[in-house]
């Protein structure tokens, strides 16, 4: 599926094969990331999952193993590093450390040194000169993140969540699903102008609001996030040759056939949302880098982010906030549970994960709407460090298959 | 399982590994042919089962969408271009076309142009820019014919079709079923002299009839037809050292042991068939490209197309016609009903199934019946066009595996 | 999973890219034998499962039929040269023959030869020109031993078998179990030093009997048998910064904390055990080539033989033997079905089936315990007749995956 890597300096002789727009060979960094962008936190669980019986995760392609000590978090590689059998079939055998099932190898949680061989005595020759690879990692809003790097110190978790989350006065509610596809089709998905408009059509989300037919974008980057700004909104066309095309339903509200100069990102910054009453971010449907989404609704704010798993597959994790707190947290629980879990993180998303599990590109044919898609790939390909990751991740990709 | 095709000019020095007759080197096309013939049509499914729902279908691995419209049968390639969603996902939105369910692309039946984007209002620029790959569609005698080529005009249905099918004074019975198996076995099985005397002495559909244990036997050639003409029939034998073998039983009719110059191809053309009383056909299992096999039984004419569909896999099509009209087609269905569907489409025909798929080869060791094997892949090799078709084959089946 | 091979004479500027003991390098020959040994007998089922109906089983990779005629037990490749269909398809038509179900090709079981063709009558040119494999077949004790080779003549059985078993005036009880995880896999883990004071800890086996917590071992060759001599026996240890680990439990039977000189292989030859009064063998836990571990009880022998089937597979054949004869077999029997079968033979050896499916190595990072597993290695490297004979076995394992 990974398309081999642009040369560093192609002979100008060489022939094209492909019309442009049909490979992703723009995107060299982005085409080689089928495992994910190193140097991230991801959300890999709720935190109320991870105990002291270890449990297993695949994130970006590597094996993990979680448990909880102290109450605090561990992640350590999977694999036992003497014979291969994974850690997390084993059990905690004495605080702050973890003993594999086979021969009792027991290690640090914090360090990931072997500190004891309990069928070699304890002064096993070998204890101390072992260490397990250790991931950060983290606890917030219920949720564990774990940074996927290569040894280098992570950047604080605050640094990556969205700038609104920081003061953390707000309700939270969510869903974490395995699914098929590729990440990357997840992500184009989900900030894809295109596809909501016909196949989201049927969506009970929108039992009683029209969707549009389509809309003249732009897409605009401030700081880590690019937004998809609609500049034209239309409800009603006449295809020539075949009819009428509308997503009008005589028990909707009926929008006008088309809205001009709706918004623009001159519009940043000013306090676009009453309720939440924040002036640092937006309003528009929004996508940052490792691959979260942002959409802003009157009264919540939508996130959705990917999480690379194994090749072909992803972790889904959509999370719906309010800003509320105390008492006035229960109306936001009723309407969660009462309808937004089944209605939009439920069948609304299921279309989703309908086509990007069918998604099966490149060869690809690049048509207008599609500026969002590259837009994002382009943003990957400038905010990820150099072609050296992407190549490394490309080369961890090749040892999973063997 | 394909092996490397014979090299156009082999050096005489070079050592030969294997026995002849063990490996499939003296036909290269047939050789390469693992996914079909190219340029011919196929018997696809039933008429009554195209609606105007989008069906799937796979044929000599490509993936196929079929849609009824108008009354007739469309066939388009099963891939949107845009990002490689199955278009047999999509729905008919506007008479004559067929809508992709990811971002509303409209495809026109007919010429295959992209004819609407509805997600991309009605100016969209990449409107008539794209074609998809549409493939001829007949309909005759209640099955749905597809023609598999590469782009050419095709020649028409009737001229690959039996002879005798052409004024269609017939009443037809059949049974479709996706099967095991590389198609290439399903059709030297078909054609095979030597199993029916052994796998099928077992059969309901021969309870009351002797098999014979061995034949001689003579393929000969009538234009696009080859026929297996017995010169001997055996029915009982004495192996030295082990004893008598027969396929005599109490019960059955009893035939002579042995039978001399029951007939030859001098005789087509004569009116062998009283109750068809036709002449064109000679009386003969017989089999032609791309891989359809007549037997003519004295009141039944019975056929088998063996469909190429993905690797290793094709679809029995079993055909039973009877000239007659009217009213008197009655007592056809009745038996064909009664006994035939179950007795020879069904557990006789489940032999052939379960060989097929055990099937392996080459290597092989080719004996003395196998006359009718390699005059079979004799026939492919010298009616199929070019090497150049068969190395396009080789070369489609690979694209098949990424 | 196999590593290359060690080359025969390498450059010794050449970098070292893994720390000595990580991989398999330093024994090449059993780097290679993913499918097994040559040349050796292998315990395949047990006799009262081999009847006139011809039985599929795989052994080192190779399929066979296994079918008793007059008594005899004959073991034939399981591909008719034909058409590839399996003989274990067939069924005896004739004594002392097997006949393919496809076109009636009939083996002589003896021989291997084709000797009649049953749809090509008496007089088939091809009889006696085709020889099917046939693989050499014992039965002792009540099991079916197949030799493994490449054409030449077999030692006896008897000189493979444990010396013990000869003269046969003992009782015998086992299961065999089709096990995934690599035959070389299930050697090491039986003959591992480490795993079962940690892994077994908790089998309703060693109910009343503490387990040690670690061993000094010394592993000492006697002939074509290694064996595991306890020279430190430990049960109780200060794991310092981590607290006490031992196996003591009220209930069971409190050994002293350790125990030393405790045996050697001088010992060898006199008569440890009263019960079995016999001089030959040792009293230790043992392996041989090609793949059988022996384990002396006070009262009973234990074996396993691990027997490679298809790649990442192999069968586990456990045996229990007591020196016993006429009526006093009878408690043994009640001992075996009351209660060895179920807690050794059952939950004690599924937790060794548990950790060999899913070990993965290499790579590895061997601890010292380990000193029994490269013993073992070190023995199939020198028993093992050639450097040939391995690539032949790889050679064959790259044939298996076409």
């Amino acid at each position: 599926m990974v398309q081999a890597q642009q040369p560093q300096a192609s002979p100008p002789s060489q022939p094209k094969r492909r019309r442009p727009g049909q490979d992703w060979k723009a995107w060299p960094q982005y085409d080689a990331a089928e495992l994910g962008l190193r140097g991230y936190w991801y959300p890999v669980t709720w935190s109320s999952k991870v105990t002291g019986t270890p449990q297993r995760q695949t994130l970006c392609g590597e094996k993990l193993v979680l448990i909880r000590d102290g109450g605090e978090v561990y992640a350590l590689a999977d694999r036992c590093p003497h014979r291969g059998v994974p850690l997390s079939l084993g059990r905690q055998e004495f605080p702050g450390t973890l003993t594999c099932a086979y021969h009792g190898w027991t290690f640090d949680l914090e360090s990931g040194k072997l500190c004891a061989v309990l069928t070699d005595g304890p002064k096993s020759p070998i204890c101390g000169k072992v260490v397990q690879k250790t991931h950060p990692v983290e606890e917030r809003h219920g949720i564990v993140w774990v940074y996927l790097g290569d040894g280098e110190e992570p950047h604080p978790l605050d640094e990556q969540l969205p700038e609104e989350w920081r003061d953390g006065s707000f309700v939270l509610g969510g869903s974490m699903q395995d699914r098929r596809g590729d990440w990357r089709y997840a992500c184009e998905n989900g900030f894809d102008e295109g596809h909501a408009k016909y196949l989201h059509r049927t969506s009970l989300w929108r039992l009683f609001r029209t969707m549009p037919t389509w809309n003249i974008t732009s897409i605009e980057r401030q700081g880590r996030w690019i937004h998809r700004v609609q500049k034209e909104v239309h409800f009603r066309d006449e295809h020539s040759g075949l009819g009428v095309w509308t997503n009008y339903r005589w028990w909707k509200k009926k929008p006008p056939e088309r809205v001009f100069n709706i918004g623009n990102v001159g519009d940043l910054g000013k306090p676009v949302h009453p309720v939440i009453g924040r002036q640092e971010f937006p309003g528009y449907t929004s996508i940052s880098v490792p691959g979260v989404l942002r959409v802003v609704y009157p009264d919540f704010i939508h996130y959705e982010w990917w999480v690379p798993t194994e090749p072909g597959h992803h972790r889904y994790v959509g999370i719906m906030i309010q800003y509320r707190e105390g008492l006035s947290t229960l109306p936001f629980y009723l309407k969660y549970f009462g309808g937004i879990r089944w209605f939009f993180h439920g069948q609304f998303s299921q279309q989703d994960e309908w086509m990007v599990g069918e998604t099966d590109a490149p060869p690809e044919r690049l048509y207008r709407p599609d500026a969002s898609l590259t837009a994002w790939r382009k943003l990957v390909e400038e905010t990820t460090t150099t072609h050296e990751a992407a190549r490394a991740a490309k080369a961890r990709r090749q040892d999973y298959d063997v």
